[in-house]
């Protein structure tokens, strides 16, 4: 339906030809449902004109959104290119060999599929008024240009019709422009039952695609709201004393539908419900709209709980991701976390896919025009790349502490010298560095003839402490860009690697990664995988002095959240390996569940969380820290669960029994290792991490120099290798 | 003095122009010495001629062979282009500077070779008749076309006037022709003191340049051979039985005279003296010539002990090596251990200088045409490299089987039958495979009118098992090429990486690798490097089915033996990292001591020896094995031996106490790290490794083919990843 709006399905079509719409609409409805323009081809050019509620039929199978089948066999009866009982004879046959591996059950829902389609094909009658439609009046739009006559023609597929003036000169895109594309493509999205609410803000962390966040709203606010704008009194101090109230707004046009939302609800009573989107779209819409015109109240709650980041607005939305994508979530957060500073080296693969779609970019700004700089150079550099940009911020910072500890001890007024001491003192702190740096921002204002102090302020974007990311999935991590992000690791310096584990190679096509898992069925290992999965945290943890976590928010949200905090923080290399189911898996539950999926894998044995934290060492203790309790004995269940890995019994019984029995035996044994790591008295010899703070401290830096070294000077050696 | 018959130096001089010779010839001995076409260029061109004996003068003030600084002296005194007292001062001041780092005593020894030059400048008179000398009659060489055509004028480098018909159609060059080279550029030879020698064979192992080798010689022989060839009765009842005996051979032209089998033997009287070459040039010259004419005799002891391994003929000799190069002893073992039947992939590095140094290449074969397959693709990718020769083979082979095992079913004679099922279950096995193999090629010459028979013969290179090698520096494994490195040990499949660990970018000109330790000055790592040594091993062994080793010759050569054949028998990945000294380490005990050095490096810590052997789990028992003593506490001293660490005590010196004491705390970690995982009790799931066997001997290999698969298949899956 939605389609209907955003393409020009009919251009080309020949008079006399065949139109087959697949959408919940009755013959009456068209009227009113279909553009004017589209009435009148249909009508012009006198064609017969199909309607076929797929969705439908396919939810009342059990096929979920699947509708190709029955689409095929509506084509082939429409088009009548070969006797309709023959094509149904070659689908069916079809159907054996594609999907005989995935079970009979399956097989038999897409035979019914084929069967009920015929009965449920309408053949609309075209009233002879439509030739003459009259076009609606365009509605004031209120879109920016660029969207407007630049992305809407692109997302059309009328790209190729844009004359280059429409381009800027440089070719450069917005970014932030996900937010007009309202694909309203979800056929299910939730509705929020206010009154079920506990206001924990997990529907909002776990959504891949930001359609779901909460609100806080005064009660004079609430007062102008439109009609059907609920809130009820905000749980906890720090709202109740600004008198504000608690809302969740629902995105729906930019909802996928996942339902991972409802899912996830630990409300006694569901606090929210999956309703058709037609049922939901003109009341959110406008209530939304009402929402967004709200001030942001953000800090209230800080950002270190699952409930506080929520409020943080996620400056990563409506991405291109598939329906309950496991990777955005854990890339929103981390937006919502540290956004303002960030720079993500992307590898290529379904992170660049989601996250650098164009026209429509889905990283965009907060209210200050601060958001993460993202970058996507290749498949295998992800972490060459990032660390090149870190070096270079470094470089220009060390300018700037040059420049200010000059300024510092020159003749200037005893506010700005404070200010620049204080920058200076904490430079290397996110907080403080900011804070001084706004500070410093308007009170160098004052001083534009001052040759020093406006140096000094033309350099004001180096102010903040940056956060730097590499955003990888598994097959960039463990495999084509793994020996740059060992590189980087090594290197002491503080970035951040965030792997987006689907243990596959989700999009490229599904093909064997080193991080796919024993047994696991994937191209080039089509009987299942013979080695086991590569061990990537234990790798890194050789080293000493990198961060390593193993997360799974479905699993355990406020380890994911701790983990992602503390990598962060450590001013080191950081390893986080974030477990993230995904359409290859073959989830049996759908990808709604993917959450809960990941609650399993842990639950099972199968993805062990944990945390090993080089600063714990100073402290005399166990730097490793296991955080999942032991496995329940239920992986085989598990396993089952994942066409990836049930698939393989299908066709190669006994050899799905030997892998299986091997995974078993090789992740009882990882546990165990882990378990060891963690209870065994580690060998305490108290090393000083080589890590930044290591580094920059010494007044060693080059040998032949022997000027003065500052504490913030970076060493030209040391530090590549 | 080598030069003077290799090179034409005289080439292109001016008359009257200055020729200056550093040798240890008197003025009288130049007659003889020199060769006519020389003399009569000095003649006629009225050339100055100067002589020098700078390795004499160098020896005796302590700087060894660093004959440079006594050279410079002599340019600047002989070519007069600034007053020499100018010069000399202009010297000594360089020295301070390029040496200060290097201790003061470094310093006063340069100061003395300056000084001591022009005392020892000796003007030679020329005799007016050397205008008029006459050419030698041209001694027949012996040397093959090639060699004396295109190798010999390219090493006089004269390569640029040698015609293309000179070259072969397709540009080949031949292995194996260094043992043509006959650089005599040794100072001191060893000289094998036979009373003395208790025929451990100790010198022929660490000889970097195989030029010291033991022989086994029939009373008949002997009682043929030259003046001065000795041998003495065979220790060893294998030999004894046979009535052998034993000699040590010293390829005089061939050794660098670095010194290190003199300097390990463990004779209670040295059985190996260092003498200045000339005193043993044409004894040992004609000794050796009558040594190769001998039988080999190599399997009597067989390979598995260091003596009997060094009766095995090296197919790596004379190679482009430094004198004492810490490498080329561990690559010379595995060309006797293995050498006719392997394949390198060999990474950029000292490797591809010392092993592929065009023309002369030391790479050779022995009796048979049989010698390692090497090749060198990159810097990055001896891993992928190797990974490819290894897939062609194993495919070409699965095509040799399935044409046996169909040979085998059908009507041939018993005789060839029982051949070809013995090679089939012998495929896998190196000795197995050979014998079948080689008795199959005299059974097959019989049937040359059977098609499949005939098919069979003709694949007859693929019937010994291959053992597949990567050769890499530090640079290559540990940064550059650890990648596809990584990638391979994960695949399972039969590959040995051997690592030449020199701890830094040897050939490139120093750098700083992950490979080098905390503290030690690079470059890149100037005020010493601040991250620690990367550990390589505990990664590798992260997998639980590779084979992990850490070996030093130098420290336990029956360890590197036996870690090195059980790396190459163990049916999987294998990962060997062997402690290589090089002179970037500036060794104070200079190069003679590398063997030495390396005891010493086990003996304190720095490099404990350990082997990690997957195939124990599946007797019950813990893989890790630590090989070498608790450290003796000795780090520090041993650092002090080595201006890479020592020297940044001199410029840095509460940097280096920092670092060093960082280091010491890192190997105390790391090893009681080792020790505890030696100790204790490991978690014992019995796992089937993923490794080769499991794969092959799977009857389960692609998805969609039902057809029959045989036990040597490779699957199309679960390899690569």
């Amino acid at each position: 339906p939605a389609y209907v709006h955003i393409y020009d399905v009919l251009d080309g079509i020949k008079t006399g030809g065949t139109f087959m719409l697949n959408s919940p609409w009755s013959a009456d409805e068209m009227e009113t449902r279909l553009p004017a323009a589209m009435r009148r081809t249909i009508a012009k050019k006198k064609l017969t004109f199909y309607n076929i509620d797929a969705v439908r039929i396919a939810g009342e199978i059990g096929l979920g959104g699947r509708i190709n089948m029955i689409m095929q066999t509506a084509f082939f009866k429409a088009a009548n290119v070969i006797p309709v009982d023959k094509a149904i004879y070659y689908l069916k046959d079809q159907i054996r060999r594609m999907f005989g591996l995935k079970g009979d059950q399956i097989v038999q829902m897409n035979f019914e599929a084929v069967d009920h389609t015929l009965d449920h094909l309408v053949k609309i009658d075209v009233p002879a008024a439509w030739a003459n439609a009259q076009d609606e009046a365009a509605a004031e739009s209120g879109l920016p240009t660029w969207v407007r006559e630049v992305m809407n023609p692109i997302l059309a597929q009328q790209g190729d019709k844009l004359p280059v003036s429409k381009f800027t000169m440089d070719g450069v895109f917005p970014v932030g422009n996900s937010q007009y594309e309202k694909r309203g493509v979800a056929i299910n999205v939730p509705e929020w039952i206010m009154d079920n609410c506990i206001q924990c803000n997990q529907c909002s962390m776990v959504c891949p695609h930001a359609a779901i966040r909460p609100f806080l709203v005064s009660d004079a606010e609430l007062a102008k709201a439109p009609e059907g704008f609920e809130a009820k009194t905000a749980v906890g101090k720090e709202f109740k004393d600004q008198g504000l109230n608690f809302r969740i707004q629902v995105f729906s046009e930019d909802c996928m539908g996942c339902g991972n939302c409802a899912d996830i609800c630990p409300a006694k009573q569901p606090a929210l419900v999956m309703k058709p989107l037609d049922t939901q779209i003109e009341a959110q819409v406008r209530n939304l709209n009402y929402a967004l015109s709200l001030p942001l109240r953000e800090d209230l709650a800080g950002r270190s709980s699952v409930k506080g980041s929520q409020f943080h607005q996620p400056l990563l939305e409506f991405s291109g991701a598939c329906a309950g994508c496991g990777e955005t979530p854990y890339a929103k957060l981390v937006t919502q976390l540290f956004g303002e500073r960030m720079v993500i080296g992307n590898a290529t693969g379904c992170t660049s896919i989601w996250g650098g779609s164009a026209p429509a970019i889905p990283y965009c700004v907060n209210k200050d025009g601060h958001g993460p700089t993202w970058g996507n150079s290749l498949f295998e550099d992800p972490g060459e790349f990032t660390y090149g940009m870190l070096l270079g911020h470094l470089q220009q910072r060390t300018r700037l502490a040059q420049l200010v500890r000059k300024a510092v001890t020159s003749d200037i007024d005893s506010e700005i010298k404070e200010a620049l001491s204080g920058w200076l003192a904490n430079m290397k702190d996110a907080t403080g560095s900011r804070q001084y740096g706004d500070r410093l921002k308007i009170l160098l204002a004052k001083y534009k003839d001052d040759e020093l102090l406006a140096e000094i302020s033309s350099m004001a974007n180096l102010f903040t402490k940056k956060s730097y990311w590499v955003f990888a999935g598994d097959g960039a991590a463990y495999d084509i860009a793994y020996g740059g992000i060992d590189h980087i690791l090594a290197s002491g310096e503080d970035i951040n690697v965030l792997v987006f584990d689907t243990e596959v190679y989700s999009n490229t096509g599904g093909q064997s990664s080193k991080a796919t898992p024993t047994g696991s069925v994937a191209k080039f290992a089509a009987s299942g995988k013979k080695t086991s999965k590569k061990d990537l945290g234990a790798m890194a943890m050789t080293y000493g002095y990198v961060y390593v976590a193993n997360i799974g928010m479905g699993a355990n949200k406020n380890h994911t959240l701790k983990a992602i905090l503390e990598a962060e923080a450590y001013d080191g290399p950081s390893l986080l390996m974030a477990y993230s189911p995904c359409i290859n898996h073959g989830i049996n539950k759908g990808m709604g569940k993917t959450q809960e999926e990941t609650r399993l894998a842990v639950e099972c044995g199968y993805w062990p969380l944990y945390r090993y934290n080089p600063l714990l060492k100073k402290e005399g203790k166990n730097p490793f820290i296991l955080d999942s309790k032991e496995p329940k004995g239920n992986l085989k269940e598990f396993l089952s669960g994942e066409i990836r890995c049930a698939s393989l019994a299908i066709v190669f019984p006994e050899e799905a029994e030997r892998l299986q029995t091997q995974l078993e035996e090789e992740f009882a044994e990882r546990y165990l290792l882990l378990k060891q790591k963690a209870d065994q008295e580690p060998p305490m010899v108290i090393t000083t991490p080589g890590a930044g703070a290591g580094d920059t401290d010494s007044d060693v830096c080059t040998l032949t120099s022997t000027a003065e070294h500052g504490g913030d000077e970076p060493c030209d050696d040391g530090r590549a290798g």
